[in-house]
């Protein structure tokens, strides 16, 4: 087994990737690139991982632990602490390249039973030892560190199983350390899936989806995670709540909606049930769309959602620099296709590409695509068929493994994301996007992918040249700035990718202090001694 | 002004009403009453209202509350505290028509502005004195009582106003005081539509619909009211709550879902900001479908709920006796239609009624409702045309006018309300069915209003002659074991009415036991006297 910093830090199957062509030529443009930077490995991290400091959890009580789970349960080893010291921060990936590890977990343990897990929470709270439930480590928040060291709880290994398919009720009940692929397979094989579709679908898990309260790519049409949890089994430290699958109810206000959110800060979620639909991708209806600029293609977007007309699933927006970069990585620039475009005035740097991909019952795809085609042509709106869309879907998760080669060239990459009400959605787009420009040397895309009747997110990506030996600090300053214009601009601090420790400083001016002291006061009753996924997680104690 | 008890309980506009001849024929035959049992004049409750109990607010603290609001808007008068001292929960009408009222409010305020509640909670708060905001009191939970006497704040009067409606966002901005039709016929004016209709929609406020977590009757497509606030502002006694209307968040939990379902217990909520939809009766379809019995009815319904084609907005069904019931009632029975549906096996006591109503594009309400009729049929539906939906919402308020002249005979009349999953559906409307006409003389109909992919509602009707000289605890008796019944089948304890002080005595069977720590921590925090609608609310202390 490779046991470096770089097979820590690697998105996914740990594949070695070169950016491909269509990159190379943008970074070049860009950024001034020759050749020669091409063969840069920089911070690559490819020494073996060696931690300066031992596993603080005394002997005696390491074996406690060892007598819950089982010896081989219970690591200590410098690999395994490295490997969950971290999710994937574009800081993370940073400290994980210079093979800085500041506060590795002391022990990874990898419970085998619900059971287990509640004598592990009884320990640790009797000893005081933090403890963090993790599932992928995808967190790009810092929300799976352990700055006070003590425990990471991977439920990856055992609690990953699928419980039970209800046909009658539309729901699956898994427990939360299942991966994404696992649990579509088995569902698509018995004509069901999941519907939830996020980036990482590879490398994360249920648990995590809950606790970060993601969303998938084909949100629009099968609701964020919140919209799809029917029920929870949480052991916290002051004992389990179990809600039922009720398809709704009045009693009192909802606790699922607590637990979604809470970003293990409250206790371990041990299963979940949640909705799922038929599979039908043979009735599924594909368009694509090509619009003069981004106010009338997102003009268009919300006619569509305020059409009543149910949502499309997969709906998203590229802005006009995202549009122009596919282009270019596609090689579609000044093809005859392009040029007809041009003539039509769907100009270079102005227009902007829009997918739709709508599941369900044929006849209600088809429909649903002829009403989005005509309020789209309302809007100036090209239809430029299926095919990009299929296309699209072909690569859906690979944007995630671009990071690492173009950080290995030098590269800051990152992206962050936010959500608006449509009537502040151009003002923060171009503001945002202004201060991110600001930025000397600086590449900024940005899209839409999650869409409502009352607003969107805005989901930005930005490249730009890394400050050589003041990465962390450099890309700190830009970073705090950014979300300080989105915050000014009326967007929330996350849509989909939570909280964690990395924009916790802004929750208390983005909630208001009664707010924080809520979500306080919830976490010191459910977690008195505040051992769950401590140091600042949410903005909490 | 008419200051008697029956003023008081007397549903909505006050207007007298007797039974519709198809009731009286019911129960005749139901309950053997004859001609003279009509002439009754049961627990009439025309009384003038006369309270024993003096308000116990002593005159300087009063004082100081009419410093807040000005003194007309401080009342102690007996009519005013009568009024305020319950909702319509069955027991409550039959207090009022005993002119047995145990703890009214000391003082009813009618606050002019936000400042204002803020200035009499931390009144409140310094001089422990309890309260209880209220706007319709249509409570049918004991959600609006106040046992421990002190203020009811009566938000109607003021905080009724329509503060914005944002066509961008699709979202109207309103104070909690609003009533049902005037926030709709602004909307409608404008185009639009809340989408929210329950029944008590006359005289029942928007501050009411979320405190109490309510549905509307077209809840299938628009959802639960949980699913139609985008953002609060609540004032409670550790400070102001304001939530942001972003159309999705990642930031933590989510605080609104708290204050839905809250019953008043946590605080004042003083804005709600509501998704509205465009309004286009014109685009309605409509449909209803007779079914030879419940099971291949229900079977039906779900199949429509998890085709993958949206929902319909109204989506009801009928159980065999509340089928045919409204036959009888309609003078519908021996119709030739009526021979002719027999003849083709609909039978009378098993038959069920299914209305459906569809709103949005044109083509999409007609797609669907295609879509349901050839569901519909798969489960031997009989399509029986447009009709019997506009018929039935026409007068889709009415039902809860019947009560007063029922109970003026004599006859006890009551809803119960659950909600449950699909496989455990069948099952619950049998044995509850059972409990229920174990009963000697009783009448018990049923229907599905409110229906999910996961499952859906059930809704009880029943009528039976009050035990005379004993209403109050016969009722209760009946009622207790009732939500036994319901709880031992696998329902929820309200799908929609809430939970109030009525079923707070199974809460913690319900929810367990860190379950209801937790609610009663989150009421800690933010109310740490406890004034704020105490005295079991939810089952909290």
């Amino acid at each position: 087994m490779e046991t470096t910093y770089r097979s820590i830090f690697k998105w996914g199957d740990k594949r070695e990737e070169k950016p491909e062509k269509g990159i190379i030529a943008l970074v070049k443009e860009q950024f001034g690139y020759t050749d020669a930077d091409f063969d840069k490995k920089v911070l690559y991290g490819d020494r073996e991982v060696r931690l300066e400091q031992k596993s603080k959890i005394p002997a005696a009580i390491r074996q406690r632990f060892e007598n819950i789970t089982g010896s081989e349960n219970v690591r200590s080893d410098d690999y395994s602490r490295a490997s969950h010291a971290f999710g994937k921060f574009y800081g993370d990936l940073l400290y994980l390249r210079k093979g800085e590890i500041a506060t590795p977990p002391d022990l990874v343990i990898t419970p085998r039973t619900e059971k287990e897990i509640e004598q592990i929470l009884t320990l640790c709270q009797q000893e005081n030892i933090a403890i963090t439930p993790v599932g992928g480590l995808s967190s790009v928040t810092r929300g799976v560190e352990t700055p006070n060291g003590g425990i990471s709880l991977d439920l990856t290994k055992y609690l990953s199983k699928i419980l039970k398919v209800n046909t009658d009720n539309s729901t699956v009940r898994v427990q939360p350390g299942v991966y994404g692929p696992p649990l579509e397979k088995y569902l698509n094989d018995r004509g069901y899936t999941c519907g939830h579709f996020p980036q990482s679908f590879e490398y994360s898990t249920v648990g995590g989806w809950v606790a970060a309260r993601g969303a998938g790519q084909a949100s629009t049409g099968y609701g964020k995670i919140e919209d799809l949890v029917l029920a929870l089994r949480v052991i916290t430290p002051a004992g389990i709540i179990e809600t039922k699958d009720f398809p709704a109810t009045a009693e009192a206000w909802d606790l699922n909606k607590i637990f979604i959110g809470s970003e293990g800060t409250l206790g371990v979620i041990t299963s979940v049930t949640l909705k799922i639909r038929k599979y039908r991708p043979e009735n599924r209806a594909f368009a694509s769309f090509l619009f003069k600029d981004f106010a009338s293609a997102t003009h268009a977007m919300r006619q569509i959602m305020q059409a009543g007309t149910s949502f499309s699933h997969l709906f998203r927006l590229s802005d006009p620099v995202e549009t122009a970069t596919a282009f270019k990585i596609k090689g579609f620039d000044n093809s005859l296709s392009d040029r007809f475009l041009k003539m039509k005035g769907y100009r270079p740097g102005e227009r902007c590409l829009m997918f739709v991909s709508i599941e369900g019952d044929k006849d209600y795809t088809h429909l649903l695509k002829k009403k989005i085609k005509k309020i789209a042509r309302q809007s100036g709106g090209f239809y430029s068929g299926e095919k990009p869309v299929k296309e699209w879907l072909k690569q859906r998760y690979e944007s995630a493994y671009l990071r690492d080669p173009l950080m290995d060239i030098g590269i800051m990459t990152d992206t962050v994301e936010t959500s608006v009400s449509w009537d502040n959605l151009l003002i923060l787009w171009t503001n945002v996007r202004n201060y991110l420009e600001s930025r000397e040397k600086v590449h900024v895309m940005a899209h839409i992918s999650h869409v409502y009747e009352n607003g969107a997110n805005l989901y930005f990506t930005f490249l730009s040249p890394m400050k050589q030996g003041d990465e962390i600090a450099d890309y700190l300053d830009y970073h705090r700035e950014l979300i300080d214009a989105i915050h000014a601009n009326g967007g929330s601090l996350s849509h989909h990718h939570g909280i964690g420790r990395v924009l916790a400083p802004w929750m208390e001016k983005e909630m208001g202090k009664t707010a924080m002291g809520l979500l306080q006061a919830t976490k010191d009753y459910l977690d008195p001694k505040g051992i769950m996924n401590p140091g600042n997680t949410l903005g909490l104690r």
